[in-house]
């Protein structure tokens, strides 16, 4: 593995490889306190974000990096320069690895072979946020110890959230079945990667899943191509508190926030004991952690085997008996 | 103490902890450069700064923490986070402490207790700005030895000023008197927060002061309200050479800064040898350690009991005779 | 040396000794990477940078410092904060260098004695870019061993590039001659700083020199000053396919960059075998590890006697046979 670019692209011993180093460094992190000592890491956020932004820096310095971040209205992109000679440049001071937002499809398969750098997608136009996706499958790992069979249902405006695009190939790919739903006009399974036949009433599905997994609303879109207000939305496709008491007992609802709190979720599910939408968020510093190290770090190469499903390798995962 | 929001929250005990804190670290800051090691900090400045928000940078680096520097343009408050949302995130993914500059009073105590985080105000609204008051009370302290029976004047703008109230509440806990001064139109003792009977002509007060405090004049305000130019202003109510000539012996200067040189202050006295301000904002730094200290560190935590003020606690301060 | 203000302020024994250190960081940068421990560097840009931004701050992190980006427009000098009182600041909170790129000339000059901090030019107006400079000598001097007798091209708009004066100063002092080509409505010699007699025909300069150093090209001014297209200026003044086949046998290729690809320089020969435009980035983070080192490191200071050109300071350079 010498980039992230994408789950798509990733088999499922390499997902676990990623989920157990970041489970491990969830239970005994300061073992990985230098294992990035004295290695550059730059993070190129060309769109808004807290949580991603934040967790990936936490992880870099907890891992001992130095850490760049760069700014594209202070950087010579002012003066035309393109995103290849930025990265190359980067490379050329002594940075090792690139991590990405940006609203560009494409972006990353185009410049992976050619910079130096490794380069890590922190989300990219409508196609992949691959960590965004780990965190998501560590929660629910963490939950209920392996995601074979399980049902999970991405709930909002599927057809066009890399987060549900992520999920479906990071879900399926470890064995878990994923059901969608969301406003009718934006049901465009079969379009794109959206598969046909995986679109469902949300109603009829709440009872069924063990996971109920509800997406970001953007209100500019929504009011617009839905003609429907918030509070209608949050009544015809959102998760109310109604439809929380309709839960199979022991689900989960997880959201990769930032919530529209009352559009897609009601606000006070937010922190409700079935809500792991704080923990998710946790999650993340471990898997981008995980990410970094296998990417970064010398040891964690030498160790990128195929994985052992009934080895020493899956660490405390095999110890909690959490692997299928 | 969980947070440090306020001056007016605090007791002498506490403010003479910190200070002596701030004192020891001045002294011997190397004994505290790994207190914080590993530790996260972000610093969420939501109007500009220098000194503060740099005060703290330094501060937070010093004691080893690693520091996150929230930019709101960049995150996902542009899609609507609120602020406790985007705290309670902040938590989640590891940081401990928030300090925070914001334009809305009320702020911290609406969300002191709600977001896992231990908070610090940076300065709110026109409420509070406990740290400016920490380091001034420290270099007062370095100064006289101790505060009681010093006599202090504030001079400017006080009803909308932070710094004054920060001040007035830490001054008059440790023993000092306050005076304000300032243009007429802006007398309104007994309103609000600014007790009746404190308000004096300026040119009566110069030759009684221990300690002068001029605020800065927000210029904008200023030349609307006051209908004065800024040459009338300095004129009128700065600290000119020749104000600066009737003050008693010993006396010194102080300013919060950024200075409007000759508006409320002479430009030559800026580092004049009675004038205190760039002591003020060396000291900054260490109040800021020593708040962080105390909020982060659990060494420091064991140590808050009830100040012994004979006893060894104090430390430098003690040895040095400050107290009286 | 207490600040690096430009290179015209050198002469060659600092020079040398400056290049001599970022060599040896580069064989062995492991061992300088405690120098600054615990000392602060503030870096301000005041315009738009991306190599030489983070080519100072990766040198500034690999040597230990704490690293302060100010913002201008999160700033104070968003209330009218002078540059002198914002530098007075950042010293008394304990900042040892600042790092400036702004537009003003003669800002250095004004303010290098006044405020306390080792000040380092990062690109100043059209006046001096010192470290530029530094690389551009560093990687001419990997190349050939020694400057002497080097015949040097620099071509595009020189009357106005702060690079093409500071290497024009850099190379005259180590010996190589420099040559002066581009739009002949820029042929401004004997103008400014540019000596009377350097100014020549490209194409006749092109089979004689050992280093042709290409610059940027500023397209708004060059689209309406010299009334001509890009690629009108790629066939006259740019260095083409076909040019870079005349150039002598060992000569090379080097840019500044960022590069207006088929402007100044064909797209093709930004990666090309004669190209030093990377290695220039890379060289780039040694030479500002080297000043920085210079300037705030007591070891170093002590060193800073005058240069024995025989001796044992040139370290790598006088072993691997590379003085004249």
């Amino acid at each position: 593995m010498n980039h992230l670019t994408g789950i798509q692209h990733l088999d499922s011993s390499q997902l676990n490889m990623l989920l157990d180093t970041a489970q491990r460094m969830k239970e005994s992190g300061e073992d990985y306190a230098g294992s990035l000592e004295g290695q550059c890491v730059a993070n190129l956020f060309f769109e808004p974000s807290t949580r991603t932004r934040f967790s990936f820096e936490v992880a870099e310095k907890r891992l001992g990096a130095h850490v760049l971040n760069f700014q594209e209205s202070a950087s010579s992109r002012q003066k035309g320069e393109s995103m290849y000679d930025t990265l190359k440049t980067l490379a050329a001071i002594g940075v090792k690895a690139a991590v990405i937002r940006h609203s560009q499809n494409g972006l990353m398969d185009d410049l992976q072979e050619r910079t130096g750098l490794a380069l890590i997608n922190a989300g990219t136009g409508n196609e992949e946020h691959p960590t965004q996706c780990l965190l998501d499958l560590l929660t629910i790992k963490q939950e209920f110890g392996c995601l074979r069979g399980l049902k999970v249902a991405i709930v909002g405006d599927i057809h066009h959230s890399r987060v549900a695009r992520s999920n479906y190939y990071g879900l399926t790919k470890l064995g878990a079945k994923v059901y969608f739903a969301g406003p009718a006009c934006l049901n465009q399974t079969g379009a794109g990667w959206v598969p046909r036949g995986c679109w469902y009433d949300f109603d009829e599905l709440l009872e069924e899943m063990d996971v109920i997994m509800m997406l970001r609303i953007q209100h500019e879109r929504h009011e617009q191509t839905l003609a429907m207000s918030k509070d209608e939305y949050h009544q015809q496709y959102g998760l109310t508190e109604e439809r929380a008491r309709r839960m199979k007992r022991g689900a989960i609802i997880m959201h990769p926030a930032p919530v529209n709190r009352d559009v897609e979720l009601a606000s006070t599910l937010v922190e409700a004991p079935q809500s792991r939408i704080f923990k998710q968020m946790e999650n993340g510093v471990y898997v981008r952690m995980a990410v970094l190290y296998h990417l970064l770090c010398p040891a964690a190469q030498r160790q990128e085997q195929p994985v052992n499903k009934g080895g020493e390798r899956h660490g405390t995962f095999v110890k909690a008996g959490l692997y299928a």
